[in-house]
């Protein structure tokens, strides 16, 4: 086996100082979720097939990994339903099972299935990884992990001011500025049904969508594609070019949405998290954005997005209410709202701000040389006593030539090395060198704990 | 869709509290890893099926789940090839890429692909779950974590010593006694010489390696039905039984072994590897027991198994050395040695002694009920100082009776749940009741912070 082995593409490894900054990351959100009370939940890669198709549109079934059947998965099939299915229907046939494409299905699937376990209202959070055949490009992969908070059951508007919270806090502890943007769909479709085409809101709501990719000429142009009405069009014009303060959008919508229920009702929404979040003002820009639509179909509330205040590199992290996701299981009437943050995104902008810590908490502390048998004899309890007061200590396992040893030291970034040899163990104490300043210092064990201590 | 969703035979969901159980295995396991100075990696759940393949044996060929290629996976094929072609074969065709079925031949790629990324010796630990398509069955599943701890890049046994420690480590810290067995290949090696049948080293291996499963005759039966003559037959027996301290059990192959080199080898290796653990002793029994053998076959060296000592259930951790596990990706030369913990097994042996925590750390402690919108404006910003100080709190979402919100906080097992009504407003002040006793104490926030601050 001569070739050089490789990985899947859109697959990543990740090394040990790419893992310390997931880490990071993983831990900082993991953290504020528990604060805020929400609890982990796990569910397997692999779903049945049945539960993913048709979740995602036809474009994400494309998108589905699908696993192919064990053992003899052709046996019931006959030569002509193998030569004559068409790729995608025979993939169904031959695969039961499908990797999962994202959080919120198997969330779903996860709630019906267990509704007679849970206390509702259920506060979860999920950090896994989803899989997805998309093409492979810069920034985009085909295995990925998303990091999930949702809260269901429940229709309290405090749940999207807790989510708020969450944001706010999670990039605070992450050193990074941004701004939440916040809209909501019934305004969206207010304001649809006060343009005259409320049957229209969702052709609307991804038009809007694209707003930041192709501009408002290239907004107006689809939705004139789309069949929208010229007058329709014009109408919408001035909301999506609407100016000023949060207060003055929402002052001048409510005129405009007075005709409509479901968009008084939206604005009322609103109002009303913005009312909480005066309470306990959050230190993130908060924005109140009517051309944010989120393209997702199941929001029916309020929608939430998140972009770097630093950085160009669109959403970081994003949710929204949905009054009927368990619906697809069969189970109707529960209502939920989540957010996704997008650890990989994140990873970029820490990455490029240079905002990830110097030091992972638990990185090797001290590396003792080696000398040989007896000073390694003589060592080995030192060691111990060293990780047992928390301190990560390691011992060169071979006794190699004194330059080798200092080049792992200095590879690894250990930043402090500990000498023993005949003179120190007669002595009883042990030579310790800062590997940034080479500044030495004889020490008794005692004192190397002191010391090294966090 | 009336059916309840599920999911693939196999696999499982973790709730939150079985999510608190693992994360505490986890937790302990990675903090051990860390104070020894290993290094985290991950993988991708999906390697190159060419990989996989061939690495775990026919039978491992079968077991691995494959992924089915995305877009129209049968273009290339003809009508023949997807006729006639075994569905085994037919796999290969149409699958490109598998899920990981251990994390030791991925560490192996790894290893390679990165070698000059990497300094060694290195030290590397893997949390990931791997996939087998095996017939479900109790205890064993189709989706599952494994644990692994190697060092690649040195032949020193301090590396087995440290192994030893890190078992001894976790399962203290677990709470678990355990008994560490160890054996040598290469004593089993000279075992094979000196009974007249080195080339037989396999099928001996395999043999003892049933030991305990068929017991004694059925060792003897399975032997002598692979051809290994009566003669050495008779002469492997008296070592299979062998009794006594590890003292004496090595005194005794001392003389047996005299005319092995590689035997002698292997009883040197056994010797200096307790010499380490010597000179700072384990806590957990250490047993030489020349009836370990471990299947796998590219085990070369020390070899490690760990037992509960209270709870039968068959090995918890294992490994050993392997001198040439980058081999089969091209990459020549470098030893290794690893071991991996069962997880699962773990959790059960955990389970049924209840030696988990009764609470982890985070869960929520403080549930404000909800009486109203005046009262909750009042309570946010004492529930955002609280989590500030890492005190985990809640607030029900919805102004609900006080009968389902106290609910709540009991299937939630929250310990403590405050009561702030009009006249506590008033007042400044919160009642704390506190779950357990029912006792109710009148505190302000800031006695509140203080008095449920870890």
């Amino acid at each position: 086996m001569a070739d050089k082995p490789s990985i899947p593409k859109g697959t990543r490894d990740f090394s040990p100082l790419e893992m310390a900054r997931r880490m990071h990351i993983f831990d900082t959100i993991r953290s504020i979720f528990k604060v805020h009370g929400f609890l982990p939940i796990e569910t397997p890669a692999m779903e049945n097939l049945s539960s993913l198709m048709g979740k995602y549109g036809d474009e994400g079934d494309k998108l589905l990994f699908k696993v192919l059947n064990s053992g003899d998965f052709k046996a019931k099939l006959s030569s002509e339903e193998l030569t004559q299915t068409s790729a995608g229907k025979l993939a169904t046939l031959i695969s039961g099972k499908g990797l999962r494409y994202d959080l919120t299905v198997p969330f779903a699937r996860y709630v019906v299935q267990h509704r007679n376990e849970i206390s509702f209202p259920f506060k979860r959070y999920q950090i896994q990884p989803v899989w997805r055949a998309d093409r492979p490009q810069r920034g985009r992969y085909r295995e990925f992990y998303q990091c999930d908070v949702d809260v269901i059951g429940s229709n309290s508007l405090l749940n999207e001011f807790e989510l708020i919270q969450i944001i706010d806090e999670v990039f605070e502890a992450l050193g990074l500025k941004v701004v939440i943007k916040l809209n909501n769909r019934k305004v969206l479709a207010g304001i649809a049904e006060v343009i005259g085409a409320p049957e229209r809101m969702t052709d609307i709501t991804v038009a809007i969508d694209k707003l930041e990719k192709i501009g408002q000429e290239g907004v107006m142009a689809e939705l004139e594609q789309k069949g929208l009405s010229r007058d329709s069009i014009e109408k919408l014009e001035p909301l999506l070019l609407m100016q000023g303060s949060t207060r003055e959008k929402l002052d001048k919508l409510k005129g405009m949405l007075e005709a409509s229920e479901i968009g008084k009702e939206g604005l009322s929404e609103v109002r009303c998290l913005l009312e909480y979040v005066n309470t306990d003002p959050v230190g993130s820009e908060l924005e109140f954005d009517l051309t944010l639509a989120r393209g997702l179909n199941y929001y029916t509330g309020s929608i939430l997005e998140v972009k770097s205040a630093e950085v160009a590199i669109g959403s970081i992290c994003g949710g929204g209410r949905y009054d009927d996701l368990t619906g697809i299981f069969g189970l109707d009437g529960v209502s939920g709202v989540g957010i996704s943050f997008g650890a990989d995104r994140i990873y970029d902008v820490l990455l490029q701000l240079e905002r990830f810590p110097l030091r992972a908490a638990l990185d090797t502390i001290l590396l003792f040389v080696n000398f040989g048998e007896a000073e390694v004899k003589h060592i080995i309890p030192i060691l111990g006593r060293l990780r047992n007061n928390g301190i990560a200590s390691e011992l060169y396992p071979e006794q190699a030539k004194m330059k080798k040893q200092m080049t792992y030291a200095n590879t690894r970034e250990i930043p402090f090395v500990a000498l023993v040899g005949e003179q120190e163990i007669k002595d009883g104490i042990l030579t310790l060198k800062d590997m940034e300043t080479g500044k030495q210092e004889r020490l008794t064990p005692d004192e190397l704990v002191e010391r090294l201590k966090i």
